[in-house]
């Protein structure tokens, strides 16, 4: 019997879970739940119910695991553990700074139900924590370096977006090659943020709007770009559709670590994505974690996890038979 | 307290467990095992006992983990079922084809006397294996490639070294740059074993051997040289010294794949090490597992595991509150 995943939103993350279901063949797509009107909603997938997500509670025993795929500002900390007491649920919560509370409610939520959860599942939080978590306990003196992009960063798009006088707006953020190079040579230097990261914008901006205020305004910002040396780029709207329509993503992880009698060699260890979708690759991550919460939940492992918790045979629809056999 | 370590064998793997425990302060060395005279032994660190290996049963309540070191050849087949039956074990066995025996035999004396056990523990199989696993999980369409180098071969060099004529000699296996790129591009490309890697040799041959004829034994060599470009340099023994004396060695993981309703989204995952000391790397990698071995043992997880069945977590020391504040 296929693992029935459910999905509650239809943004693109929930999209890019859809897709990833049709790459497992031991699972298939039970439901989407929504909050907008059932009836505008039309799935990838022919077939497939939309239900209201008021009437969640009749599928408790039809849906194996619920990818809740809200956002982490407003959805996610109250949907996570609201769901975590009718199914086993997976989100992708990515406030770092948030976990801990968040992990604490779920938690709670899953146990006292006898369902089982992983939080801030995807690649940051996600694939790149297990790597930084792999190299710190492999080499432990020594030093951690992410590096995000090249990429859109949604966060720093929205805030264009706000900017008097600009109609369209998105920022890539890109890794500094010579820091890149840096760090890959094992010397542990020390960057600050400028040194790490440049912002790069394509902004199309309203008509006769005042371009180099929109461009100072963008580079001051606080928080978001002050901080950087960023490039404003004004461009046609017709040009922004045509390359700038994709999310895509990626960025590094190193560990980079000293051993031996007087710490004579140095070691790298390098993690990379590039993702044409992000919101894809993230749906992809999750829908293999969702096999493993799935499993926990059979063995009664019950409450919350993270991906730390999770051994990497859980994801694979393999045999440990064959995973020594081919994969060791 | 500490976790106590013991240490079968006192080649160069086991001086990089030796120098990682040294690293870890929750893990003390507690004895080294030699089947050698112990007096001929010299450990780097201060005080440890060194103990004539027949005499090891006398540990069994002294150890928490031995760290068997032998050869995948001829010491590991044997001597890790035998020691699982006294001790939780852990080994870096490497011969690829034979694991799924070599687990069968293990997990057996393992489970009858109640320790735990990890085999092939290391970079590959180990931290390779584990990676080619998460891309496979989270790309189900996609390819693996697994590159090695640039480093040295210990099983080439050895096949040099038996070539008449030869006094010494060493072997580095160089992944082919171009063959990286296009793997990079996500275009996953069909690569002979040709394309892939090429081997260079450096030689010190005897006075007065005939360079021409060793230089062709070596190319045309069966399953080590003859699929390969391969280029020979002949040395004086005093540059082989000065700059072939590190045991370096490092490698790529790539899984690619494709996302979209069409596949029309690439996603390249990379990951790759660049070691200056191979055992010393390999040895950092299974003290960490000895931690995870030790914490399934406490709770009574008994029997054979390996790198797919080890939460990531449980290698570190931090508590699972302090992995998600910080690591996540």
């Amino acid at each position: 019997m296929s693992i029935r995943i459910g999905i509650l939103g239809y943004g693109n993350l929930a999209k890019g879970v859809e897709l990833a279901i049709r790459q497992n063949p031991d699972m298939e797509l039970a439901a989407v739940f929504t909050r907008r009107d059932p009836s505008s909603v039309k799935t990838l997938t022919e077939g497939v119910k939309v239900v209201p997500s008021f009437e969640a509670t009749e599928w408790k025993d039809k849906i194996d695991v619920l990818v809740i795929c809200g956002g982490s500002a407003t959805d996610l900390p109250t949907q996570t553990p609201e769901y975590a007491s009718l199914f086993n649920v997976i989100d992708s919560f990515d406030t770092h700074a948030k976990i801990p509370e968040h992990f604490e409610k779920v938690d709670k939520a899953a146990s006292a139900s006898n369902h089982t959860a992983l939080i801030s599942g995807g690649w940051d939080p996600g694939m790149f924590s297990i790597n930084r978590l792999y190299g710190s306990c492999i080499l432990p003196e020594g030093k951690d370096y992410t590096f995000w992009g090249k990429g859109v960063s949604q966060g720093h798009s929205d805030a264009i977006r706000r900017v008097p006088g600009v109609k369209n707006g998105k920022q890539y953020t890109i890794p500094v090659e010579s820091a890149l190079e840096a760090v890959r040579s094992g010397s542990e230097p020390e960057l600050t943020t400028r040194q790490k990261h440049t912002r790069e914008c394509f902004v199309v901006a309203d008509e006769g709007a005042d371009l180099a205020l929109i461009e100072k305004t963008i580079k001051e910002m606080p928080n978001y770009f002050a901080d950087y040396d960023t490039t404003v780029h004004f461009i046609s709207e017709e040009e922004f559709i045509r390359d700038h329509s994709r999310i895509n993503h990626g960025g590094f992880v190193f560990r980079t670590g000293k051993t031996g009698i007087n710490g004579e060699n140095k070691h790298v260890i390098e993690y990379s994505l590039k993702l044409d979708s992000n919101p894809e690759f993230t749906g992809s991550v999750l829908t293999a974690y969702a096999r493993a919460i799935y499993r926990l939940s059979q063995k009664g492992d019950f409450g919350c996890k993270t991906v730390f918790d999770i051994a990497p045979a859980l994801l694979s629809p393999l045999s440990g038979e064959d995973l020594r056999a081919h994969l060791l």
